[in-house]
Order: structure tokens, then sequence, then C-alpha cells
């Protein structure tokens, strides 16, 4: 007979999803498309040298290592120089405290496994990061959503969701995908205290904590549980759970990044890394430790950065451009995505074919709250198009919302 | 407060163990100590050279391509490669019939987020592999056994375990991990009647394959299959899933692998690998391709059956000569592992810190078997270790065995 595959899938596959973003993407994905959809990082300045040298050299000097099965904690110096690395901003870890995962959206979807039942509930910001979402999503869990100013969470209206028992609260302090926001040191510290008082974890996601332009530095949520908590051993015992990844300061296409927690969590996540894929690969770890260390890191920073802030100076330029009155937009410190408010009654959703067939892409704030709410918002990424691009795009998009608007 | 870790994980996360194998590896990595316990591929044999090679020509190449986000389906040219390959043994496929995955382990876990939902049933070889186990426990399945002999699965048993309505049923038919058994033609034409009749997928695990010594090649249970349906299109669209990796024809260290099945069921593993971890390494799957295409993979195949099969018969030798009556074991055409069954009444758990202490390690069989059974089994592998240390090592293993029954 004909397997009948749908009636076979478990309760969980049936809630899975296709990502909203990845279907968008195919579409805009057309030769002459200037493309502000996707959250890609600028190919041109990859450190496609460094790759080389350490790529072979790792197979010289290490060898058959390099292609074995290794530990599912991840390569020990990688671990190390994370740890040291960290260490800039604030956060101390022990090597027990630090697990490789095969890109943060591993993490993410580990989170799901390790605290999500069918019907738990979580806080997150509202909009909030889509990647979590999908990852969240097929656990069955139930979204607990808090509003965002420009200081970042509204910690003010945090309590009242805190009292039905989340799993953990989910926040993107640093210029939030998708909205560019940073959360400011006292809404840090409310959220650190709320927390701790009603006892509920926090999920610090930290991409972009490097990629900042201008303004100073806010210590990381972690960093600001560990003083809270007057922490003094080097080991991290406190109530963060801290993520952040080589994607966006080396290169996503290897797939590395790595979750600082608490060593019981820890333990519990090689357990299910053990299931979920044995380790990250032997090769990019060694091949990510060979590129990022000796201070290379901080040195290819900056080249990001510069590249980065231009691209968003000249998508700011042309927004004050070309934007219609009565759309407003954020002004990012750093990171890679501004946010796009346009008056009530617009759908982003809507102008997206438009766009396209006009050549430029978004993506549309929606699918963004898992509320339903923010149909007139929308993403846009400056770190992906060429300045010159960025100009045309602005004026393409600007001249369709005042079509819109007109 | 101190947040309590426990209180907070989810249904799954409490079904999670350690792999009793990764615990036991720890014990067994001392310097001094041959290890017949993992399942690691002979470094001395790795293709150093051609990854070397490799690296250098995507870094120059394809450039920033290699270090940049790419589809969750996985990269097209390595997808039609696997398709050429796959024909050589008679499977044949679209490229919407394959998706890459971060290692086979990997695609266990998709098969268990994609069919398991707690409570369900799976039947499994008795003994079976542990790390399938390992990915499925924490979906909560129950598992149904069928026992094996040197034709595999008893086939003749399974009907009445399919009455249950499992929701798939796992075999590794060539070379079994743990067992070293080849399933028979008669009983994969069997499995294929009896599952259709009862409308339950085969999930075919299938790393081994290419690693035959000795014997005619059998064709796959996907095959069997397709031929048993009269499939004429290129396009599969039977009820096997099939399972291979180039952790065993190339390295493991890279984590690239690949599942073949109806393109219901790929779509449905697209939207758990973009929730899990967006998608394979773009560099690995490009070097992986970049070494193995234009005939390497035959190659490098004869290179590595070289190595194992005078491993496998340097065991099989000392295994006459050292071990005492009343000790049997299986005598592969291929693979990586055999099985010794110990007199009832033996048990090899405990029988393993004595061998750890004579310096010389294995895994015991009992975990393979998710019924409880075969306290008195052990896997040996035999494809790491060098001919010498393999000799040495059996004459260690048989003196403790002739102490432990004399």
């Amino acid at each position: 007979m004909q397997t009948l595959w749908e009636k076979k899938f478990s309760n969980q596959a049936r809630r899975m999803k296709s990502s909203v973003i990845r279907e968008i993407l195919k579409h805009s994905s057309a030769p002459n498309v200037i493309s502000f959809a996707g959250g890609l990082p600028a190919p041109e300045v990859f450190p496609l040298e460094a790759f080389k040298e350490a790529s072979q050299l790792i197979l010289e000097e290490a060898g058959a290592v390099s292609l074995q099965y290794s530990i599912t904690e991840g390569f020990i110096p990688l671990r190390q120089m994370i740890a040291d690395y960290s260490e800039q901003f604030g956060i101390q870890a022990d090597l027990a405290n630090i697990q490789i995962t095969t890109g943060s959206q591993q993490a993410l979807d580990f989170l799901g496994r390790l605290f999500i039942s069918p019907g738990d509930k979580i806080v997150v910001e509202s909009p909030t990061y889509l990647g979590a979402l999908q990852a969240w999503d097929s656990y069955g869990v139930e979204y607990l959503t808090v509003p965002m100013d420009e200081q970042g969470m509204r910690t003010d209206l945090l309590e009242d969701v805190l009292k039905q028992d989340p799993k953990f609260i989910y926040v993107v302090p640093n210029f939030q995908n998708p909205s560019g926001v940073t959360m400011s040191l006292e809404r840090r510290l409310h959220l650190v205290e709320l927390a701790d008082r009603y006892g509920v974890p926090i999920v610090e996601d930290d991409p972009y904590g490097k990629l900042r332009y201008r303004g100073e530095p806010i210590p990381p949520v972690m960093v600001v549980d560990r003083e809270y908590r007057q922490i003094t051993s080097r080991e991290y015992t406190g109530n963060v759970i801290y993520l952040s990844t080589f994607s966006k300061l080396l290169a996503p296409g290897i797939r590395v990044a790595w979750m600082i927690a608490d060593k019981i969590v820890i333990a519990k996540v090689v357990q299910a890394k053990q299931a979920a894929d044995l380790h990250t690969s032997t090769y990019n770890q060694m091949v990510a430790y060979e590129v990022a260390r000796d201070g290379f890191l901080d040195e290819y920073n900056k080249v990001i950065r510069e590249t980065y802030a231009e691209r968003l100076d000249v998508m700011l330029a042309a927004l004050e451009e070309y934007f219609p009155p009565g759309v407003s937009w954020t002004r990012p410190e750093g990171g890679m995505f501004l946010w796009v408010v346009l008056p009530e009654g617009l759908d982003a959703t809507e102008l997206l074919p438009k766009a396209v067939e006009q050549r430029v892409a978004f993506v549309p704030g929606g699918p963004f709250h898992p509320d339903g709410s923010g149909p007139n918002t929308m993403r846009l990424n400056f770190s992906n198009a060429s300045p010159e691009n960025i100009r045309i795009g602005i004026e393409r998009l600007g001249k369709l919302l005042r079509d819109g608007l007109g």
C-alpha cells in the first residue's frame, strides 16, 4: 500500500511550519532584487585568507585528529579561548560552563528540548527573533509577550507575566533582531531582579554584542546577574543562559557557536547533543580556533564594524531622504537590522509582492510577533547590501510607500 | 533565589540519559589501553592530502559563498553527486528525495522528532544500534524488539509486532552495528512485504554498505522496495527512509551525511532542520563534494577496505587462537564490528573494569538490547586499532576470559 506519511507524523511534526522568512527569501533572491530581507553578513569582508591558512595548518599539524570524532562538549582550546574572550565584557566562566553548538540555532533548539513540555509558557519580547519562535513552536509552547520601547523590554510589564510561571524569559538585549533596539542597564537590572524573585531563568541571546558602532557597551545580563548574586567563583552558577556565535564574528557557514550556563544546564545539553549530532564538526572547531586566536577576532571585528557602520549610516540617511512622513524607524547603535513602523492600517505583508516587483525586498514584521500584532512593521537588514544598493533600494521602497500613502 | 534547574526541565529532558558508550570511552581512553570499544575509523588512512587540496580550492574558487549561510536542503552539487553515487547499488532518487544532515545521528534524531509522540512504538532489531536508541529514548518511545540470527532480523517473528501499529521498523541491514550481521536478500524481501502489508515504514540505516571485504553485495532494502512496488519514476515514492554518511567513507569529523526518502518526508525534515541548525556547514558540504568527486570515493574506498579487511582477519585469527571454548563470535563480511557471545551467566559489564585493568576495552552488549537481554555479549571494533594491537588486545581479553571461565 502507499505509505500514508501524514498519518504517521508525531504531534511535534504536526506543529512544525516552514520559516516564513525562508519562504520569502526564495522570492527575493532573483538577480535584480536588492534584498534587505535576509540576515546575511557582508561576504565581501569574510576573512578568506585567514581561513585558508588556518585550514592548511590544522590539516598539517593536527592532521587526522581534525577529521576524527571528538568530544560532545567541544574542542577544549576553543572553549578556553571563548572563556578568555568573554572576559572582555565581564563574563567569567569555567570550561564546564561552556558548550559548543552547531550554530546558535541548535542552542535555541536545545533550550526547547530541555525546558518546554507541551503547554508550557515562556516569555518573549514583542517583537522577537523569528528563529527562536521557529525552534520552540514545535515543542508546543505558549508565548507570553512583553512589549518593547526604545529602552528594550518593558520590564514594568514583566511581573504580570512572571506570575504565570513561565519556564524562561528570552531576550536579545543588544541590537535586537528584529528591532535593532538595545536594552538599557536599568532594564537589565530590573529584569535580573524580577527573574530572581520569581525563580524564572533568563536566556540571553547575544549574537551582535560586539557589533557596536557608536555609544558605550552595556554589561551583558549574565554579568548583571553575577553581580546581583555576588558570585565570586570563576564558575558561573547564576540564573542566565548566555548564547553567542562565530556566525557574525567570523562566518556563518562554519556553524560554530556556544552556550554559557550553570554546569547543571550544560550537563543536560551534553545529553541532548549526544542524541542530536554527537558533536560539532571537529574540523570546523579547530579551524575556528586557529582563525580566531591571537587577537584576530578583535582585529577582524574592526573591519566588520567599519563596514556595517557605513552601511547603517547610508541606510539612515536614505530613509530620511526617501521615506514619507508618517513612517518611523529605529536608529540602532549596532547590529545588522533596523525596524520600520508604517502608519496604522498599512500591511507590510501586502506590500512585499509589490516591493519585489520594484526589485527590493524586506521582511514583514508580523511574524516576529507571536501575539499576531505588528502588521504595519518591517525589518530591514543593512549588513548585506552594498552602500550603493542600500541607497537605491531605500529609494525604491520609499517611492512605493509614498505611492501607497498618497 | 538559587535557580532550581532540575525542576525546570521538560518531560523530554527528564527522559535523556548519558550514552553508556561515551561514559565507557572516558575510562578506556587511557594511554596504554587497547580499545575495541569505540566506533572510530582508522585515522592512519584519512585522506588528509585530498582534504588539504579541496579546502584550498573551495576557499579560492567558491570563496565567500563557502563561508555564508546556505539552503537547508543542502548543497545542490553534493546532493546530485549522492544521487549518482547511490545508483551504484541501485538506488534512484531525485534531488527532492535527498536531504543533507549534520551526521547520521542528526537524521536519527529527526526521525524521532517526525514520527514519535510519547507512547508510540517502533520496531528494532535486538541487538540494535545504541546511538539510535539514544536519539529516540527522549521522545518517549516504546521499543518492540525482533531477535536476529546469522541472516539478520528474524522476519518470521516480525508480523506479531507489526500488529501493534508501530511508527516504523529500524534496520541496519549491512554489517550491523553492533552484531556485524548482514540481512539476507530473502529476509529483505520478507521485510518489505510485511511492512507494506501493515503500512509501516522502514528506516534503513546504511553507514557500512560500501565496507564489504568479501562476498557479494546485496541490494539495499530501498531497492528491494522499489522493485516490489514497481516504481518506474526516478523519483522515489516508496516506503523506505534510507540513511548514509561520509563518516565511514571519508571522515567523521566533518559531520556530513544524508537521508533519501519520499519527498513528503524530506519536506518535513527540512522544517525540522530549519529549527534544529538551519543547515549543515556550507564549507564542509563543499569540501566533502570536492574531495569525493571524480571517482575519489571509490578509489579511497579500496584503501579503507584493504585496511579494515586485514584488521578483521587479524582479529578473527586472534579470537581463534586466544579465546576459550564456549565463547562464540560472528564472522562479518564487512563493516567495523563483530559480536561476541560469552557462556550464559557471564556478565560483560562486570568484566569490563577487569579488562581495562588489563589494558584492553570493549563495549558490553547489554545496552544494545532495549529489552534488557544480552548481558553475556560484547561488541568488538576492529577498524581503529593497528593489527599488532588487535593481536595483543585479543590475547589480553582471551586470558581474562580463560581465567573467568577456569
